[in-house]
């Protein structure tokens, strides 16, 4: 995974049927944790994170699992909101 | 996924026959969200995306989830038509 | 596989289920092996690794056959700590 | 998909089974097309592509779609010559 | 593919036990070929590959086909050595 912070949303009426009712959020990885300013992905939501937030951020076919159907067409997915990271 | 716009097509004659019918589009992941001059990709569009618009792209295993069969050799599609975005 | 070392923790409450339970680490891909200071990412741990110890770190797929069911949503995962490494 | 040209061959005598038989390729992905000089991989081809040809270059579990058997252990595979490209 | 030159060797006593009894090799994209100073990763050997030999190595769920089981987690994998490569 890695750690970004949802810094928006992402509108599409023209979709996948398979990616109706999906929360379309767009990520940033982190600059302090990894990321850069061109590290801006489009994820989708299944914890419910707000903007703002701190999330782990999936990719590749482990995007699908969450979603409880193999066929959505999603290829990241926000499966954490963290609370509190420590780097030592 | 990535935001993308579409900047052209792809045409190929000879080419693996469960790519037949698919329309290859040349897409950009946009500057103004993560891409470079250099982020430039070809992929298969099945939601009927025309040159000039912003579109999420996916990659991998997950963009064969959208042409009805595992067999079709692409591995980069075109998902969606954005038709608004917002960053806070 | 990617050489990282261990560097911290991440404590998400609000998660995907099939996330509850598994150890969550942050690693950095060694600058000596490979990574740079922006090669941070989260690992499920599954060999009991600390703070500070030289991993091996598998992405992908691949990380979900460690967890004993693939629908366990971590596309990183820790497969062992290395006792030693030797580059001629 | 990415856009690469046919750059050389590789031979490989001591190598695994389930790649006897195969093509292997040297490609370049294309610097006018998203690629840089450093961009170069093997790539497995299924469709008779030559030297200097323009290529579409598909990667990870898709590569193995056009060999008729998921045994097949390339990674990155030739599924079409290309044509004609148009940018607008 | 890429094209790798084996560098080195990794050992881990604690370690997932499906990869057990598996070669873990450092390999490094060669520079001539595609890689950098900092391209160097672990990967698992099946074709006997020696120190300082030039390799094919593949990544991903391709990895695991040269195992003979789909639960070895490697996501790196060697898969051929190179006799000899030729670029025009």
């Amino acid at each position: 995974m890695v750690i970004c912070k949802v810094i928006g949303h992402v509108w599409a009426t023209k979709k996948e049927q398979n990616l109706e009712g999906l929360k379309l959020m767009i990520v940033q990885q982190s600059p302090e944790y990894g990321g850069g300013e061109d590290s801006i992905f489009v994820a989708a939501d299944s914890v419910g994170a707000g903007i703002g937030e701190m999330v782990l951020v999936v990719s590749g076919s482990t995007a699908r699992k969450v979603f409880g159907s193999d066929d959505v067409p999603a290829d990241m997915a926000i499966v954490g909101i963290i609370d509190t990271l420590q780097i030592k």
